[in-house]
């Protein structure tokens, strides 16, 4: 899964074109889905389609659409502007169980492609969720519909989720989400090392999020085994 | 106020198709424009110039032609080239205060929108400008004809002019700027902390210079509530 | 030398124009040449030949063709694509002298530009190279027909070769190495400390690598005394 900050057409065309094969899934981040003008978002989500990339808008703005009763226009704008995945998150904001389980169950039904994120953004509130609040939080989503979990990171991948203030992954954490099949979980892994860690834990196929769009191929190469950190430990 | 670090054609099409509403200035960084094919910098600068931005080269050119007496050279070239904009800086070289008023004066008088920079890039030089001096070099650019002044903090955002080691805004000094009126100021905010602080204490509305032109789109979802950082945030 | 981390032909295109003048080598990093379409990787080459830049794949991808005993193949593909130059390493791998020397004699017979780097990816490994170890090897190197020796610095730059941990330069290995005459070397210099450092110390016209392609053009700046930190040192 990658992040796109708010590409450009020509850079979406590069994007699409040169790594498109291995990418899964692109992310509007945040709210870019908004500040973005309708036609060029079109004309992105034709281009990333075109290479069966599934793409769906930031969880923010759904975040917002929650808070401010307008799910079935977020709903409606959103296939307007032709993505069809969603992302269903509380990182900003606070969403009751119900809410949750209800927007999930309707972003299928309407049948979009469910991503449902496990954390906040908030480093003091992320910490404050036990490993055993996330893995039930994992359970009861994918319980509700979601097609994939996704455990947040962030853009910077620190001090958040399963990382630690540097960046490096705490272990124990990482047992125990490992326990729910990982062929279920996105793992947000901006920096390298965390990616070359997790793709030397559970393989190359391991599912990886909000990868610059930049990083795109450098990721191949270590799922590979093509660059120095992964050459002859990839099986 | 974007930093253009040497876009390409593509790339800067990009730029100004996706995020040419949100942005006033570009900067091209440094002396690209002498390094640049000048008929690559003349249609960079119509493409920018097509979506309403106003562009200017990096205040060192001025400065090393300003120790070279080659002003009127300046001048020509730059309006050859096709920028309507003019930085006045000293950040890196010694210029009087007779000579600043007068280069303000002058590329007034020749038709450029000028924007003068107060600091130094030296963090050794710069430190030692007092807050009071900073003040007065501001207040007396604006007498002298700046239509903006900028708060120097180079591509880096680290350990200089508002900024602290870590790029967190030393706020007395913040304060005391603010008293002279922020819709005269851009304050360079490379980092998103910064974009954040200066967005949360001054408003959406805030100028703020030396975002990366990959951040454009970013920022402007900052601005308006649509990223984690400021959702509910903004009034 | 730029390190091309697998960027579209878009973007090529744009850093061909805008920068192909002051570049000598692109090196398409890591496995990317393997992971990328194969009319993707020629049609680079051409668009970087056609401003006169020699092209090589990342050296990861040799090491691994002579451990697999495939080196006619890698070379037969490596002309396919339309490299015209060749990294001979063993940053990730162990290769004995006599093959390397062999490698060296090969690659320049088949008529590549051969380049041949001395470090290792491993910061543990790489520390135990003595200065006179790596002096020995550049020397041996050079005599084995490798027209330049490039000095590993990795895409960090940080904790490797003639950097500390921080990224600074490690002087007396410097000096040394500067001995043999620093128009036979390339530095890898990822940091922008890292090439004034370098700039300042063995003059504009040093050869830096593992350039980020967007910085390519702040660096001309750098050599030409256009940016902040070199103006007024330059002769």
């Amino acid at each position: 899964m990658i992040l796109d900050k708010g590409l450009g057409l020509n850079a979406a065309t590069d994007l699409a074109q040169s790594a498109g094969t291995y990418i899964d899934f692109i992310k509007f981040g945040w709210g870019t889905a908004a500040t973005f003008k309708s036609d060029l978002i079109i004309q992105k989500n034709k281009i990333y389609h075109d290479s069966q990339i599934l793409t769906y808008p930031g969880g923010t703005l759904l975040e917002v659409a929650i808070q401010e009763k307008k799910l079935d226009q977020f709903f409606q704008e959103t296939a307007r502007l032709g993505f069809n995945a969603i992302e269903v998150s509380d990182g900003s904001t606070s969403v009751s169980k119900e809410i949750r389980d209800n927007v999930i169950f309707l972003a299928r039904e309407k049948g979009f492609f469910v991503i449902s994120e496990a954390g906040k953004k908030n480093p003091l509130l992320d910490h404050k969720l036990s490993i055993e609040t996330r893995v039930a939080q994992i359970q009861s989503d994918l319980a509700s519909g979601s097609n994939l979990v996704i455990i947040e990171a962030r853009e910077a991948g620190k001090n958040i989720g399963i990382y630690d203030e540097s960046g490096n992954i705490i272990s124990e954490e990482l047992d125990i989400l490992a326990e729910i099949g990982t062929s279920k979980l996105i793992f947000e892994a901006p920096l390298k090392k965390q990616q070359v860690d997790l793709i030397l834990k559970f393989g190359p196929q391991v599912n990886l999020g909000n990868i610059a769009s930049t990083d795109a191929i450098s990721l191949e190469t270590l799922r590979t085994g093509l660059r120095g950190d992964t050459v002859g430990k990839i099986k």
